[in-house]
């Protein structure tokens, strides 16, 4: 068993350390708000005063952190992730951020002798809860082979993608479909509502279809009610729709439902609904038919 | 076990009348071309020599036809399903065709004392193989339960929409679905490959991902390699795209991603590209971003 | 001078009949209620019962007709216009209908002995009453030559295009940008309000640029203003829109901004704004953008 | 007559000081290469030798420069034009920058005791030629009054539009309209082509309708026959695109022709047509079309 640290325990992080200690590893923690974290010392986790501190304590160091401006927090300065890495350690960030911002840091991680690894998840909550979550992996493949069976208690699938920065990439050019999808979702139930078919039904029944895919399955009832919290809102899900555009731009690859998922979502804030679930889409497109 | 017929033995029609023989039910078969059910012959099937002979020889009868004229082709005249109907008898139709066309069917069904039924599937021929194929149904209620044990002997799950031709409106609502996803999809591949990641990678990561709807899980490799038969072409597919586009506006329900979806299959028949899998709409894509 | 026939004084026909008294030319017309051309009659124009008591009376008539049913009402029949052409007439519609029905009635009007050709316009009542309207012109050349004249004392500019029905066709290709038109101005004008300008002053600004076009010059003060009466409302601009899409499917050419324009359009019908001048489409635009 | 300097005397400045030569007034000029300014000198230009010296030498200094970065050179530092400004004088900047460089800009300018004016202009060097070009102001209203009548010796039009920066965002909100008009004009082309009209005919028809913009007749005949060099090529409308972009992002207005347009655009960079004038728009079409 693997002497492990986790840096971040929001609610996808604290899940994924528990994973860990369930697995039989030893975990050491760190989380800037420490009372969330008290469940997981209670089921075995050790507490570190610091990013710096967890790093210096263990082997492999995870984190899993909100954005590219926290994530320069946690890993910078004298309490940060790279003042506690030295030779042969390991740093693995889940978070998607910026690749170009993951692509500097393994530069700094490499600097200490110690190697990194981007590793963003396909998957919600949900997804973690049931042992679904997949991961995208850039870095070095040998260091991939070593941490590989440790992912695996998170989740069961790891594909290697290439370089440091690779996963971040291959994460946004997944999550530009989610806004799609939903979008094309909201234009069937709409369609299946005005023909005559009870909104329920046709959830329903699109929910049973070819076109369901897991988050499809997960969110589609949100268009029945709509959740009281934000799982993952429009404006988190329209930084991930830039990230793409931007990425698109830069390429040379045209991104023709990425840009109109994308204006319907800038609709959304335009209507006030910015700070809803990205689902909201349904919301937008049922104003634009007349439906209440 | 019931007395059962089926005309139509294509691709789909024959495979699912196989396994009605296979849940023990009699079934009485026709098709344009004989040789073609030769195989559902050696199963136990029996032969009759028009639509008509299969209604008369039998209490509930199914049909799957390619598209609304030879839809009317097998009902209608002296040697049509609708010839041989009388009271008490069911007609379940499984074809995609239009609402309009369906609803008329279903108005001279009743005339004859009989009952119908319009039942379009989600899923494709491995969707069918797997089991897993799902009903949308369109009807009266109680015609849809004496026949619903019957259908879960093709597929699990059939949902009951409403009145007649509502069941193909949903199948509409549905697959407007297909092409978007396929094209968001290939946006994703195609920003991932110019990222630097290989394009099989690409694709791995994206089928395991949770925007990885079933259609997505099985078409989308076809852009690693296409078929050398399209399963649903380009005209197939943007059929469908068009009979969406008239309901949207007919009911007033814009649709934005199924007008886009349905431009870049036209750019695919400009590019010669007409007979293929539809999912070639990476193909178009590619070109527009130079990628070979 | 010659002798002129004129069916159809509606708002655009009668002020086209008026330019051709006033060119000095001899009109006789007929229009469904004579009331309405009461004022043609006071000016010198001749009445005569019926469209083919019309064409029986004069060299070339013209037509300017709402649609293609009321075109087929006015030509067909004892009392048509067909029924009155006869060796060496002239027959010219100014309507904008489908290009199938023009050629239709162009083989008609041949076997009379007559010749035909389809002429519609570009302009609105404004650009006529300025005398800037400008013809597209389908039929044979030689007829073309001989009307060009008499056109010319209606508009500037005629345009000889091909044969018959080809004129609409162009008619069609020149109509999709008017929408696409006023929904980019739309979103100019939202993002200079949106930006602390006053949208009197980004009209007037965009009105005296570059992108003005004089359909924008005429219609772009309808977003400070709606007229009460709709000029060219949503059903007719989407009914031209519907008719470039169909020549698009039919002639593989992908139109993403006429296929955008044209959701939009289904939105303000979806919003209850079907008669409004289709300037509307600032208004639909606008609620996405959460503007009143 | 005024005392006037020009700095950046390119394409577009070099005429514009010539107009305001010939409208009487004194001007003196600075250009990096003072050879292309040789032709102004022979007009009666008088020469200095950086910008300061320009402003020192000068009331009123104008200044039209190719992009921020460039402005930034020409303003900043011990040689730049904020370096001779001084109490009274007024700087008038007509480039197309970021609305925020501008506001900073005009920040400077004040602590100088001096004022600013941003003035771009909407036309082309043809407009310019024309006397037609038309000006965007923002800035203090008096000091634009002030600089009104030196303005018009330019351009017949000049609106107010509000404080500094204004004028850029609505020069920005005006320059979409500009690709989006090519790209439906191109369209209109490309279906009355494949309808059986020859593309010449199809293009003169268009400019005399009603959508023929200013912008539409110069660069309409560009799909007849590109021009040798790009006079604003697909990455300079690009970058005005991702300017209204990103201003649409930011203040939550849907801009779904201009995001339609942008992919159009970046399709032509991925067929590697960056460098040409984004006429081109109808190449990349054309090739979705399958139209050689």
């Amino acid at each position: 068993m693997a002497n492990l640290g986790f840096v971040g325990l929001g609610v996808m992080g604290s899940r994924m350390a528990k994973r860990l200690l369930d697995a039989g590893h030893s975990v050491t923690g760190y989380n800037r708000t420490r009372s969330k974290a008290q469940w997981l010392l209670d089921a075995g986790m050790k507490w570190a005063d610091s990013p710096r501190a967890v790093a210096e304590a263990t082997e492999i160091t995870f984190s899993m952190i909100a954005n590219t401006q926290a994530l320069e927090a946690v890993t910078g300065g004298a309490d940060g992730i790279l003042a506690g890495l030295s030779a042969g350690k390991i740093y693995v960030d889940m978070s998607t951020v910026s690749p170009a911002a993951v692509r500097d840091l393994a530069i700094q991680v490499e600097a200490k002798g110690a190697q990194m690894l981007d590793s963003p998840v396909s998957g919600s909550v949900t997804t973690l809860e049931e042992g679904k979550l997949s991961f995208m992996v850039g870095g070095k493949r040998d260091t991939f082979e070593k941490v590989l069976p440790i992912l695996q208690a998170i989740g069961p699938k790891a594909t290697y993608v290439g370089a440091n920065g690779l996963a971040v990439s291959m994460k946004v050019a997944t999550n530009l479909s989610l806004a799609v999808q939903m979008l094309a979702f909201s234009e069937g139930v709409l369609l299946a509502e005005k023909s005559g078919i009870a909104r329920e039904t046709a959830v329903e029944v699109l929910l049973n279809s070819v076109m369901a895919s897991p988050m499809v399955k997960y969110r589609g009832p949100f268009v029945l009610k709509m959740p009281d919290e934000a799982w993952f809102d429009v404006n988190m899900m329209q930084k991930d729709l830039l990230l793409a555009l931007e990425m698109g731009l830069q390429l040379d690859v045209p991104l023709p439902t990425t840009a109109i998922a994308n204006q319907m979502l800038t609709a959304a804030r335009g209507m006030g609904l910015a700070d809803k679930d990205f689902a909201i889409i349904f919301e937008v497109l049922a104003r634009m038919a007349g439906v209440k």
